[in-house]
């Protein structure tokens, strides 16, 4: 089943590879077919040169394995949380990159300091809260889900696909697996890029408003105009 | 037509990803054909390693599209501008490379802290004011040219070829695209070492200027003496 | 003798290389077969591409060379000291791993910033007191070996498989020579991370215990539910 | 003429590029036939790809080029400087390697941070003073080379095989070519190390005397014991 899907979850999770973005096992990309309501997603601690579209897990939103003979990423409740909330993305993708998990280790938002971060994220990267020692406690990936989905209740989810978890490390999803990941690639640049220019500058004053609409509109949105049709 | 020009600047579009200056779609380069009064500049969107020189768009100084199906890259009026203005120049590079980017993000110019730098760029590599909302809701890009042209209204282009535009990326230039390029993969560099001198030094005192006379003039004017004949 | 312990720390003596944690001859990894009481180490100053199981020394637990024609690392005698007083380890590692030796050089425990760090190692990675000048004239290979034991006399030196030598650079162990690489490895990219989170927060505030706990034991001990079983 | 020693200069000057030191033609390495009184050289501006024995430059003491039709280093008169003063060195290498770049750019010398440095350079690796207006003016190669002497007055040149020239870049030394290659890989090892130290330990106390004698001492001079007979 969901032959198409487990390929593009495959290859998706070997790009977190290709990129730099993880050693060992350190990350996992899921996918999601809407219509049937099930999430393929990467197999716990398997590694990404071992992975094969067989191996993938198939589950439901309620967490229930389909197929699947292994044990899914012990992620997958903050996935399925994810789709459960956020109706329109169609790919999630967690890693440990080094400087996007040095924002969340230091529990701040990555403030959108240039055209690169605006070209993709429409205003800063927020970072979540801690979680409580309950929320840790008892159903910890489930509550990491809750409260990312806290903090983008009064946000666009599509228009800023990526989060930071507080002491933890980055989430970035996207309509495909494809874009959730390549959301994490920019995503570790951006970071790299505001980390050094608010050393430099000795604060973190965010562009011009006008300039991220400027940016972000040229995009994304039906007036966009980079690319080709 | 133009066929050596493509080919130019569909490889020295190439380097730039074999430099480690662009990810994806990160960066554009143009040549100009002086007497023809013609551009050839990077299709938007398109990933390096598809790009061939039929690819290209053949474009003239005022903008109209002379040759090429596909949409020329979304910073062309900047590169049009800039060859309108700066008549001795004969390719053009714009990237977000990481470490110019800090910088440019700073909203500070790079200053001349040793002869590596001093080697290339004839004093610091400038940076413009930040955009006006005017000049950012209307004709983005071909403002981003004008603000750099008026910048270097009493500064030589030739002997500094390279500024950075705030709160955006660099741009750089040169006699031709190969040189333009290889001032982008300099300025990188450059960038990198001044900002790490600048958290050491806790200032950022240029070079004497007899230093930077020396070592600039040395690789460039009637008396150099740097490589061969 | 010992031919597969011989092959294996050779191939984690290559790793080291290959993970980029060594230049030159900057590391060395051994392994110990407990039953017989011998251990088997790379020899001194050798490169990594040259070394074949043929080349290992094996040595016992007082220093007395068993086999082998080469001179074993000039470290053994603090590897000695480790298998003699850590009975339950089974493989060393020792680098100069830049940002592993950036910690060491500033003499400052490793504080545990973020889940990455608390996958790995439970509570901070401590740092060495400086050896003192007699220590360091008289057998000062198997004196560090002494200082770091001194450190762990309340430790777990299973939950925290890693320390800094102050002025000097990080050791690890691991059940057998593989795990102790892989715990190097882990421990570059946490001092990386942990670097640049403490410029970036001003301070160094550890997360709070009970997502230590959390992430340490959902993969170790007997309730880890991270991986295949 | 001097086929082996063309040889071992041509691989050592490719040996910069394969260790990431240079860029371009960032860098250059000489090696010296005492016996002759003979300086092999690479030529100006030549890439390394390119570089082939017979296009090395051979030249005396006083700089009179014995064979080759290429333009030597620009750096000559400082290499042969250094040959004439440092009687025992066989080979020398400059490059603009980041790290060390950016110690010499600040203008301050690379305290003893550690043993990895201590293992190579027994004390700091010194910075000279700026050049004046007339040293740049006059002979300003030939004059690099005479402050480095100065600074050596009272310093052992085999005990620290390397110096950073005030806003300027490296030069490292050896008693072979290979040999001053391998210090400008430490020498930019040790200067990353340096720099991130000093940020994290907001100061640069260097390391006691006596781990720097002790680590210094094991690998030079009568004592040593690091590595084979």
């Amino acid at each position: 089943m969901l032959q198409e899907l487990k390929q593009i979850v495959t290859k998706a999770n070997q790009e977190l590879q290709h990129r730099n973005l993880v050693i060992y096992t350190w990350g996992n990309v899921s996918g999601i077919d809407r219509e049937q309501g099930l999430v393929v997603i990467k197999p716990s601690g398997v590694a990404y040169d071992e992975l094969t579209p067989d191996k993938m897990v198939v589950l439901d939103l309620d967490g229930n394995v389909v197929e699947g003979s292994l044990r899914p990423s012990s992620d997958t409740p903050t996935h399925l949380e994810l789709y459960r909330r956020f109706p329109d993305i169609g790919g999630i993708v967690h890693t440990h990159s080094p400087w996007a998990t040095i924002w969340a280790q230091a529990k701040r938002p990555i403030p959108c300091l240039g055209t690169t971060h605006a070209d993709y994220f429409y205003g800063e990267v927020p970072c979540t809260r801690p979680l409580t020692k309950e929320e840790v406690e008892e159903e910890y990936e489930l509550n990491t889900g809750r409260v990312i989905v806290e903090l983008f209740q009064n946000k666009d989810y599509k228009a800023v696909p990526a989060v930071l978890v507080a002491e933890h490390a980055p989430f970035t999803w996207g309509k495909d697996p494809d874009e959730a990941v390549h959301n994490s690639v920019v995503l570790e640049q951006v970071a790299m890029m505001a980390y050094h220019t608010t050393v430099l500058a000795g604060s973190s004053q965010p562009i011009s408003q006008h300039v991220a609409d400027k940016h972000y509109l040229r995009k994304h949105g039906p007036g966009a105009y980079y690319g080709q049709n």
